[in-house]
């Protein structure tokens, strides 16, 4: 491990960018801080602490805020700005990133935030009891206010095409319109031609029996560790505890933790929960050290993050070479016994089905799609809240021919909009894209760590790559320099096309011997 | 549950104090964020995240600093103070409380409180490598500075009679060498004379066989939960985790935790540890909520504090009315059976020994006279730092008739100085002292909520007269009011000659039939 102070000092040689880091570091700590209430929150505190909770971390938010309105933060930026030219990347970056804080913390007046932070916690509460009751009326006038806000916070965060681009770059910078409307409209057709293809092929099945067994919890709790060991968890760096929806937290470089949920059936749901988790952890353990307490010494967006934890989930997890590691461990810890075929099979059912979160590979960017262009239409006003659920199950029959019998599962089954979160979606199927331009590289140059399981041939790849820079470089350009092209749906397609269309015919290479 | 903020409004109406309060709110945040990042880290924190962790914590403890110079503070304060007269008994003890904060934090200048930090953060690493190897040269040139930096906070801080007072005071405000000297001259003679009658008296044994005996770690667990469930713990509110040392933590009057340590032999020490920090945790758990988020909502001092842990540990939980209850539990969990009498025996040994932490409640209160006669000497420069491990020695050859075999368990055995905590040690003996005030109140005026191990009621009688205050007396004046005299050295006399001269006698009385 570098010391940091000097080793961080070779990447930091501008006086300006130097104060700027000084500052910065208040900022860093209240992150430090709010990352644990989080994590707490979700994991260990006790139940009747979450006033006590809040009341903290809103004032710790607010003052966090303050700091970036600071007029003196501002002056050095734009004293760092004048001379970009003469910055190193790693400085550069630290000024594109604060800037970038600094101007969305000024557009959106406190007023609106507090407003946006008041109805987005009632909304929560009443999406969680109208999803109960599948009673969309209920939750309408929060909605409505809610796209209200956003749209307003569109106007005033600002953009050139499309409102909607103000809130995707918010999730995503960098992200427009002008690029997921191309993207999806090739990915769209393309998917529906493959998914026919599967449902009609007879080899990857849409159900499997192992879908209603249960498990023991306890023995499943010592295989999840067991398989983090496998991945070459450092346990000095991270944890795996439990919360009621899985998540991946970090409190530094070298404190990084996930969780994930036992639902007592299904254990391939736990299995990939903890594959997706780890790869969006991994991602923040293999960050450049130095970059600690730097606003470039985390992961550089949404839709990277979602790039790893999906090529750890789908490309490397649910692969062939995967099979024989995780039949060993099925069969040790829950004493389940499935020959690699049946066991691949297992874990890749394809099904159109109405939920996003249980969506497949082949199916899940169908969702995105439906979410991406109602939200888009929500936002321009080109769609009304009163006309969402018709809309919803329209779309929903049109592209994956199911059509949901009650909000529940239809309009209702996601609590993003409740969140207030408008432009996020998009970056699940952009994180697709990434993983599967990531598996075309590594498919086309070094297979060999693919099909061997060659893991700490794939953690160094990742880590040179793409981890070790943070947000150094914007997610685009990072994309473009480490995977040699932008995002688009070639590479997805073809991955598609490869694992579902063409891999049945190839598995026996891949799959271990039974 | 009342609602806070209308609650709290009724009794804080001055316009000043709510405006000092709408100040105090982010330094409240700030420490309940301190208090977290403390608790994990001595519970969950993955091992390398320690670094990371103790630059979030410098930097908010900075800003906490920072906070309390605050020229606005300052004047809201002196606006107040102006006005104390026509203030309640609340919104005097927000006064008091701040103004005491901001006094300490002013008197001690930044580049002293910093030195002061980097040298005890180094000496507590060199106290636990020089007591492995019993080698005092080692710590002896950081204790001189240590003592050296003391000397100076002390007169930074201004003192009227003796320099040692102004740190007492850091721990017990209000206390001073006046009232220590007369205590410890009164309990010191009379504790050795009572230490000689229970020596020869042959009822207390020195030891006890159990004392050798391991226990199943698992198992403990499940007993020490269920002993927390007898004792009324409220688990929406609290938690019980491990850690190396024991300790209690809030982060809030609703999320209080505590940890204790499973050594695997001698049951009676985690069963003890866990009912001494349960004491610390039902004082913070029945301050009046409408105290949230203000300077008086937290437990007033070290002693105070001590007093409630000390007063469950000795007075209630090895007191002759808990041999039912544990010998039931102890039998449950563990296999353990043991006729009351024979268990009051086995948690009650007494013998002059080495170590203050493994004292029992006869010849604690020796260990701590030595100390506090060493601190004073060192403070007013009458004994030097090299003088410290002979004089150390003699007193405890003449307090207790032990001698030291090695610096370890001599000068060496307390971290305490090791972190600068001087004026420390003698908390636990007031907290010694206000507890036995608590048994003569109990025992002459509702004796059967000790007999009847009326543990409600034993909670409802500590709230109404102490908890519920919080910090809104001075600890001494706290104990004036609530008790009904000064600490002094007659409640603790009296109280140990009850149970160790004269209880033996009447045992039957009061131990539940076998």
């Amino acid at each position: 491990m570098p010391e940091t102070a000097s080793e961080a000092g070779t990447l930091f040689r501008d006086e300006t960018v130097r104060r700027i880091l000084g500052k910065y570091r208040l900022l860093w700590a209240l992150g430090h801080a709010l990352s644990l209430m989080g994590w707490d929150l979700e994991t260990y505190m006790p139940r009747a602490g979450v006033k006590d909770r809040s009341t903290a971390a809103e004032e710790l938010e607010g003052l966090s805020h303050r700091l970036l309105l600071d007029p003196e933060l501002d002056k050095l930026l734009r004293e760092a700005e004048e001379k970009l030219d003469s910055l190193n990347v790693y400085e550069r970056g630290v000024v594109r990133v604060l800037r970038r804080a600094v101007r969305i913390a000024k557009a959106v007046p406190e007023e609106l935030a507090r407003r946006e932070a008041r109805v987005t916690s009632e909304a929560t509460q009443v999406w969680k009891e109208a999803k109960k009751k599948a009673d969309f009326k209920m939750f309408k006038p929060y909605l409505e206010e809610i796209v209200e806000i956003q749209r307003r916070k569109a106007e005033l965060l600002g953009y050139e095409d499309h409102p909607y681009d103000a809130l995707l770059d918010l999730y995503e910078e960098g992200l427009r319109v002008r690029h997921l409307d191309p993207l999806f409209n090739e990915l769209v057709p393309a998917t529906r031609r493959i998914l026919d293809r599967v449902l009609t092929g007879g080899f990857y099945p849409s159900r499997h029996p192992l879908e209603d067994q249960g498990y023991d919890v306890e023995r499943a709790r010592a295989m999840l560790r067991r398989l983090l060991d496998d991945l070459g968890w450092p346990w000095d760096r991270g944890r795996l505890d439990e919360s009621a929806h899985p998540f991946t937290i970090d409190m530094g470089i070298d404190d990084v933790r996930i969780t994930v949920r036992y639902e007592g059936r299904d254990i391939k749901r736990a299995v990939y929960s903890l594959v997706h988790e780890y790869g969006h952890a991994l991602y923040q353990l293999q960050i450049d050290r130095r970059l600690a307490y730097t606003p470039i010494g985390t992961g550089v967006s949404m839709g990277v993050h979602e790039s790893q934890s999906r090529f750890w989930e789908n490309v490397v997890g649910r692969g062939p070479w995967f099979m024989g590691l995780l039949s060993k461990r099925l069969a040790e810890h829950l004493g389940l016994r499935l020959e690699p075929l049946e066991l691949y099979r297992y874990v890749n059912t394809v099904r159109p089905d109405l939920i996003r979160v249980d969506a497949d590979e082949v199916t899940y960017n169908l969702h995105i799609y439906l979410r991406y262009i109602l939200e888009k239409k929500l936002i321009e006003g080109s769609v009304m809240v009163d006309e969402l659920p018709q809309a919803w199950d329209d779309m929903m029959e049109d592209l994956l021919g199911v059509r949901p019998r009650s909000p529940s599962e239809g309009v209702l089954q996601d609590i993003h909009w409740s969140h207030g979160s408008f432009g996020y979606f998009p970056t699940y199927t952009l994180g697709n894209v990434i993983a599967a331009m990531i598996w075309r590289r590594l498919w086309s140059g070094s297979p060999e760590l693919l099909t061997g399981l060659d893991l700490a041939g794939l953690r160094a790849w990742l880590g040179e790559r793409i981890h070790r820079w943070g947000a150094t470089f914007p997610p685009l350009e990072l994309v473009e320099r480490s995977l040699g092209g932008k995002p688009s749906a070639a590479a997805l397609v073809e991955y598609l096309e490869w694992k579902f269309l063409r891999l049945p015919g190839e598995l026996e290479e891949y799959l271990p011997r039974g």
